[in-house]
């Protein structure tokens, strides 16, 4: 590697803000892990919280640390014991840290660990030259996808993750919030063949990347009554499948009041506040299956994204909006500042 | 039938009170009609509300109305094109009336019918010496089963539909409500090899009944701290499995928080208001499951039912706590009034 | 209707063959039937089988019989007692008539009824230009499907749901047999979004029908080494799901050797003979599922046919290769005979 | 330690019979491996295969090889990089080491792994005072739950995973085969409440042993009409699930042909020789699901397990009949060899 420092985008104290400075390298790989020389990563909502140094921020984050976790890159040094990937592989990571030993790791539900880490918000991130970490949250990328879509994995993986709750071929899907996870689940929604696909958002910069991300209808609840214009979509059935993406209680209302009798929920969308709920009417009454979606299931929701990439199903260069050099970090973060962007993509090493 | 009059218990006028009064039989089936004389009628929390006149009822009765929808009795007489059963035939039925014809019942879902009407509460019901019911929800019973857990089958059957929303084979489950749904719920738990079930209820004689039912943990909520004792008896997993059958906003909350992560909710209960929730952290960070459930799969969860109780696998003894003459239906009711009962059975015919 | 005799293509007698004749119009409406005047009919395998004259059709058809039961019309008279049409509805129908009482109807599943009848097979069928048919069977069909189109719904069903076995999105699939059910299940599998689809077939028909439908590859098995052809594809893996519509033993080999450990296969070809299999290696040991399909369901593979078809998902002209006038009928036998066709249409009136 | 050597059972050349014999110690744990002292194992059919070195042991096995894989014992020494357990942790072990790298295992299926060892198969085995095993194949028992039963969850988890295939708690279920897995499985169904379990079997000692069990009805097919017994059991239904545990062809025909249309078929058993079968009728007509099963899911099936056997839901001291000192052995193939037991249990140390 012939340097001990390296570049990295850092939250150095307690307060609005981020430093890109020389740190360390990281060092001592233990025997499961994995170093990582980044090319490419994006910025997530939950780097932007942190540079803001919002409330959740405040509550979880311990500078200093380096932040991200949406990144592709080549692997440059393994521990001893690592099976998956050999010096020369081209990878991109989850984000969550399972512990491996809790109920839910195992019994197939890494994505819910008792004891997650979030990397870049409980540990060192990938906002930098290079990244150490655990063998087990590696992923090994199809050679074919170019290294802007190999970082959106992540947040794609949450789409994906909320896609296929239930499987919405040929059955008619509301999804509430055009952010670039909810855009990039409208794109899978068309995929796989789903018979239409609804949105409904406020932004007019979202709501035209929605558009010209083939949603067929993008309702503007501000501008339209959403429940009048999908029953008139859906010939008074309502939709087979509601994604809540908005994490916003509106939303959430609307979607439920839609949804037909019997269909189901996924709620990927992370509420400010409680939310005021008739559970009868919306949900018990309804007889609906509502699901709670966190992560991306390790790694069946890697393998789908991945078949979805190389086979070029997906086209995820109508959600990234913008690419800068790794030293023009800031531009994208006020760029999401004013939610003028779909995914931004840092460009790290050549 | 010899008589062109018959007994039946009727919500006469828009007020407090039920009237047993001669009313006039039933006449011309319609091709798919079925007349079946009653034998044993069990009541249900709808009719305690019924009589009662509570506010649900004021909006939703239209008097006069014979009322009840738990039966089981003999088929007396079939209209031209009824398939399902002849006379003779020992039967009950399902209290909800599909329209057949909507999208819910041409895709499998005829529970959630979009013009479901309800018998008893939409159209005249089964508290009297003769119903006339349409083909589609007549079940034929099992001679082996009494006609007293004949009749029974319709809230059982609640019970079999909210257990089977997943699999709870030796999986921990939580049911909060110890009413007779609740134990029944526990009961087929208990047969279904469930690993261990906990229940939450306050009232001195439910808990008895829980407790005389096999539930392997009774919880009072005003005495002992919910969370704090599932923690301890499930090894600080929580339970894999949440059955909701209080209606009660701190019996949801306690029961999502036990739920362990990836597990599931089922919703039975009717809460009288809305709930405040936090979505984030009791649905979405969990990676739960949850399940509104309403009336019974026609016919797959009677099936089970018939299997449950022809194999002695459930005895609904345990639930049914008081059996009355037609006559004194009213003391039923007052028994119910003071939650001081299981399921109260009234005779109608020998 | 003006008149009380029809034009209808029967088997008349117990050989080689089939008469186009003016026979009496159905009547007498039963309460749960329907008249319906056809449009459209389209040629099903089983009818050349009829009219060959085959072992099958010698042991299972009695003469006199008309035969059909891929139609489309418009519906001029119904029973007192049907509720899912009215007469103008234009309307298809599944030619498996379930009896509505065994144990399979009344658990819903309707499409392995222990008593079924198919239509033009047990009873008479849709040659012709008026069909009687009980409500059961009957589907209204979206005004926007051209009765071309609405006809083949029943094999287009026998596609769906053979393709819906399991979710086959972003899944690798390899279709043995490119029939038109084995085309319209590749076209469905692009449809939603399968990763890529594979065929087997050595019919130069067919093979140019399945290219030219948008099948990945199709290999021919006389030509090609299908095992190594499918492991290059997929790159040592094999193919996550296995779709038999040939009912031929080597492809049902082949298939079952490709499939990747722990994917399924979804058996819908019928064959010959018994069939001598490797159960250790090719099923046990890969801890696969093996999904043996029949029929539809009813209706949810209609309702998915009608979402894909409305939606415009799936486009059947390109398994339709001719349409002929109904005096034409032995020129659609004769091409079937060859296997020079995908569907063939035969219009009955305008 | 304290010692260099130890005793185990050993293949040591290519014929009939194995050696007790001092070997030693297993030396140089890598990072991700642990040291088990042995407490007590079980024998399996595949260590008499070994033992009687019939043509599958001889084209498997390459001696000199430590057999034995159902194993219970404490770990005294693990590798650095070890997290699920430390030393003196109560544990036994999968037999199915995965490579945690291939398709299979990175998509929840490491039960079918391609690249799967099977311990004392593949790699040295725990018919020995100690074993070194990787951490991935490890299972921390409940300390409530005995050694005999502890090593026999190994075959426990054959059976737990082929009845849960699908559910069959309320369900009538057939298992073909009274061999231990047979008669556990048998155990199982009964636990979760199955309406019925049949099961035939034509070995004396084994009939007795399903019958001690609780089987409801033990079919001897030399004696008795399979299809006409269970068809007369069932009410003419046929049993909703089919276990084929027998690895006879006859077994895999009558089951088949007794199971209801729409039911589910679980294959465990290993055929001797190809099987002829009419697909069309036992399979496809009939709508069923097959279910190819291998190992055992890891490790949601050992949680299934570990929670029957420490709520006591299963009682596997009914199908352990023996128990023998290590150096005895041999009177435990000897019994095997003649099928006149249930599972042979043999102490290592104490």
């Amino acid at each position: 590697m012939g340097t001990r420092t390296m570049r990295a985008i850092v939250k150095d104290s307690p307060s609005y803000g981020l430093t890109l400075k020389k740190v360390s390298l990281p060092v001592s790989l233990a025997p499961d892990e994995v170093l990582i020389k980044l090319k490419v990563v994006s910025i997530c909502g939950t780097d932007l919280h942190i540079y803001e140094w919002n409330n959740w921020a405040k509550n979880r984050i311990k500078p200093p640390l380096i932040i991200g976790h949406e990144i592709a890159g080549e692997v440059v040094a393994i521990g001893e014991n690592v099976k998956k990937v050999k010096v020369g592989d081209y990878v991109s990571a989850d984000s969550h840290i399972p512990c491996q030993v809790c109920y839910q790791c195992h019994t197939g539900r890494m994505h819910v660990c008792k004891n997650t880490k979030i990397i870049g918000v409980d540990t060192d991130g990938g906002f930098a030259e290079y990244v150490k970490l655990p063998e087990i949250v590696v992923w090994k990328n199809d050679p074919s996808i170019p290294p802007e879509f190999a970082s959106v994995q992540e947040p794609f993986g949450n789409a994906i993750h909320t896609v296929f709750a239930e499987d919405v071929s040929a059955k008619s899907v509301l999804i509430t919030g055009m952010g670039p996870i909810g855009v990039m689940a409208a794109m899978i929604c068309k995929a796989i063949g789903s018979s239409v696909v609804i949105a409904t958002e406020v932004n007019p910069y979202r709501i035209e990347l929605a558009k010209k991300a083939g949603v067929d209808y993008v309702i503007n609840p501000k501008e339209e009554d959403v429940h009048a214009k999908i029953m008139k979509i859906t010939d008074g059935r309502g939709v087979d499948a509601f994604l809540e993406m908005a994490g916003n209680k509106n939303a959430l209302y609307d979607g439920l009041k839609v949804l037909t009798n019997g269909g189901h929920a996924a709620l990927l969308g992370v509420f400010s506040d409680d939310v005021e709920l008739n559970v009868n009417d919306l949900i018990v009454f309804k007889g609906i299956r509502v699901y709670g979606i966190t992560g991306r299931r390790m790694f069946e929701t890697w393998e789908i994204g991945n078949q979805l990439l190389k086979n070029k199903l997906v086209d995820l260069s109508k959600v990234i909006t913008h690419v800068f050099d790794f030293e023009d970090w800031e531009k994208g973060m006020k760029l999401m500042e004013k939610a003028e962007s779909g995914k931004v993509i840092l460009r790290v090493n050549d």
